[in-house]
């Protein structure tokens, strides 16, 4: 079939221990992008179009997404409109859409198990702004929300901050890596304590329970207290997704989940593992950090109605936004020029997203795809695995990858909303329930109760004193 | 009585039509602060002393103040700890609160009419992030989003962004000018009717309904488009509390709320022309500009249970804690060394916020207070007016200042919440109805519905398109 990973072998008995793996049941992320995964998902019947700038319906996805148990809702984001030609812009559904942190925020107050991920970039924001958001997030909701720390990766971007261009990967790693120890140390600069709210003695937070983090570092000097107390999870869930060397060691040392986009099977077990054993050297177990890559499954009863329903969706790609798509895809390159039917030329290596890149050229390169068919290729799941079949053969993938120790769980991306996150409600998940693979109801009340994981810092303990 | 404005004889027809007053009603803000705008309010057994960080808490107060009527929700803030003495915020209510945009955000999906106006820094933050969320606070509103545009002002906030102290009064201004022309041109970089989602075109929004701005200043270079369309209001309410002539200029020119501390009638009328005469050179009416003062009022069944009230308030006041508040509103001066029974000592000009510094001095000299009875004075209505008194007093002075032409509404610092939000409706509001100052129902959907005014750059208006 079109875009199957390698063949699904049902798993043997003794191929079910890999290394680091624990955990019994898969994790399942609800990614919410514009109205669909799909980049034509829009023009679609099965969707709500103005679901960007519609608060109902965004509820009514999320309750969706809760009712059927999902540890998460997860919305990317960007600083900016990404694509260089505005024209190309006009025909998606992705120009225009809610601040992800607002969003959730909005969500908080009308769902009270799943978990929230928004994505902010440390490029243009402050570490103390982010840290405050973060935590309010955290407490607006009882304990549910995550952070997907990201470093920007387009000019587009960069434009709006005035910052001359995007910065080299070093240096956005850099800054990122100093970003999230600031975020970290504001989140510990309260005891879990601290709040004793005593109206007798008229101590409202214990004495000594809240102090500075004096951070003083290459970017960022902050002082801190934060001005929000110690969060229902301790601190929020850090999520992430650079797949580069600096990219994975950031998130073995702090990440819980790590969001990511293989091809094959191999390369999910190989990135799973280095990844995995990269988290000892943090002081961390393997099972602290979940690889819950993107699944863009098109769903239906048999393999014809699931391929019918994907060309469908093909059908509505307008060739200016495939382009556009695909230049952002390898590094925000003019493919203007180039034939479309011709094959993917040699580009340089792009400063911004790096693996993203290198994904898109590896794949043109093993499928042998021109660069119409490369836009087609990518314009539903963007990178991601992509899955058109039945529920069994949906299952089938999800369950070789968990097991074969290349993912904890999965971001499913429905090509529609709500149409596609319907499909995967009503016919995949009975069939992973069935199978065992996906529990019936949640267990815990926050986001990390979901996981099951603990977090770098250590939740529980004090933060350490500074000297002065 | 203690802290009477200049007393109020009810008003003759004469009296009743001073210039640039067209409205008949008042308009009334729910100003939440902390659990409460006196300082030991939190003590009070009528006060939800965790509501800092309980959404519930929130929700419940927001709703009552939806059910009364008001027009909006205010919500002040600071970018951190502002005590420069920890252990005295340790005992305040104040060191941990939710971020306001967040918190607003989730006020959005559980009220329908009342609008939502939260305080961001210009100091401390990137005018397109700031355009975007509450852009996004709009959408999610349906049209009652409100930014109360401040300039930091304490050492205590800088200190959390590395910036090596506040910047000096000019400085701060000259961003904030220019800051908010950014935000505001980027609220225009979408025509309004600019999402047209045909599904059959492919055309998601129409040709050339978003631009880029371009904007190459000073402070800032933006190049836009924002990455959400054009919100229900057109643009966000905007809101402003500066006092000094830079900071009346600029709401003059862009606000259509002022929030202000006037300490009696004369000062308050004097504000009034002053700010509402320099519109025109702006090319903006009047009444599209609200003056909306704080207003801490005490009510009693009786003016003996009124004072039992406040005294019962101002009991709790520790020491620590009210030397604290009068510092910080001095400019942060230490205050330690000085005998807290001597008169209020000569200090240098405040960088930080001039006007409220300015407003202690005079304060102190024409009531001849001493350190302790200044902070005993403010630590309930912080510089804004205070009144202890029965329904019909509170009414009889606002009913003077709006008919003498000194504001155009409130905003009702409640010293305990929810108790003192109680007072207010209960007890308040059926007296201001009854003399027909204010309204029995909304009569609009959106903040600027409510408020009657037109934005400064011209709801309705295509922005103008950049000459490249």
């Amino acid at each position: 079939m079109l875009s199957r990973l390698t063949p699904p072998p049902r798993p043997t008995p003794s191929t079910l221990r890999p290394q680091f793996m624990t955990q019994s049941t898969l994790r399942l992320g609800a990614f919410f992008y514009a109205t669909g995964h799909h980049i034509a998902g829009w023009r679609h019947p099965s969707s709500e179009a103005d679901g960007g700038i519609n608060l109902e319906r965004y509820v009514g996805w999320a309750q969706k997404a809760e009712a059927a148990k999902f540890d998460l809702v997860f919305l990317e984001d960007g600083t900016g409109i990404r694509d260089s030609n505005l024209r190309s812009s006009e025909r998606t559904a992705r120009s225009t859409h809610f601040e992800p942190v607002t969003l959730l925020s909005a969500l908080a107050a009308v769902t009270s198990r799943i978990g929230l991920v928004a994505t902010t970039s440390t490029s243009f924001n402050e570490p103390y702004n982010v840290a405050r958001r973060f935590a309010s997030l955290d407490h607006l909701s009882g304990g549910r929300a995550g952070w997907n720390l990201v470093t920007s990766t387009t000019d587009a971007e960069a434009a709006n901050f005035g910052t001359g261009g995007i910065a080299q990967h070093a240096d956005r790693y850099a800054r990122a890596e100093e970003f999230v120890d600031v975020v970290l140390g504001l989140w510990n600069t309260w005891d879990d304590d601290a709040v004793v709210i005593d109206r007798e003695s008229g101590q409202f937070s214990k004495p000594d329970g809240f102090r500075p983090l004096n951070h003083r570092g290459t970017h960022f000097e902050v002082r801190g207290p934060l001005n929000i107390s110690r969060t229902p999870q301790g601190q929020p869930v850090l999520v992430q997704a650079g797949s580069s060397g600096p990219g994975k060691d950031l998130a073995a040392r702090t990440a819980e989940i790590v969001f990511t986009a293989n091809q094959t099977l191999d390369e999910a077990v190989d990135f799973y593992r280095d990844l995995k054993g990269r988290m000892a050297g943090f002081g961390r177990a393997p099972d602290d950090l979940k690889v819950m890559p993107g699944l863009f499954p098109v769903v239906g009863r048999s393999e014809a109605e699931a391929r019918a329903k994907f060309e469908a969706l093909q059908d509505l790609i307008d060739p200016v936004v495939g382009l556009a798509l695909l230049e952002r895809m390898v590094g925000g390159f003019d493919l203007s020029g180039y034939d479309p039917d011709g094959p993917v030329p040699d580009l340089p290596e792009a400063n911004g997203a790096k693996s993203r890149q290198r994904l898109m050229f590896d794949l043109a390169r093993r499928e042998g795809l021109s660069l119409r068919q490369l836009y087609l290729r990518i314009a539903g799941a963007r990178g991601h695995s992509q899955i058109v079949g039945t529920p069994a053969q949906i299952a089938d993938e999800m369950e070789t990858r968990f097991r074969a120790g290349g993912a904890d769980g999965f971001n499913i991306m429905p090509a529609t909303l709500p149409g596609g996150l319907d499909d995967f409600i009503e016919l995949v998940l009975p069939e992973l329930r069935r199978r065992g693979l996906f529990r019936q109801d949640y267990e815990g009340r926050t986001l990390r109760g979901h996981l099951g994981s603990r977090p770098p810092a250590g939740f529980g303990a004090a933060a350490p004193r500074p000297a002065g």
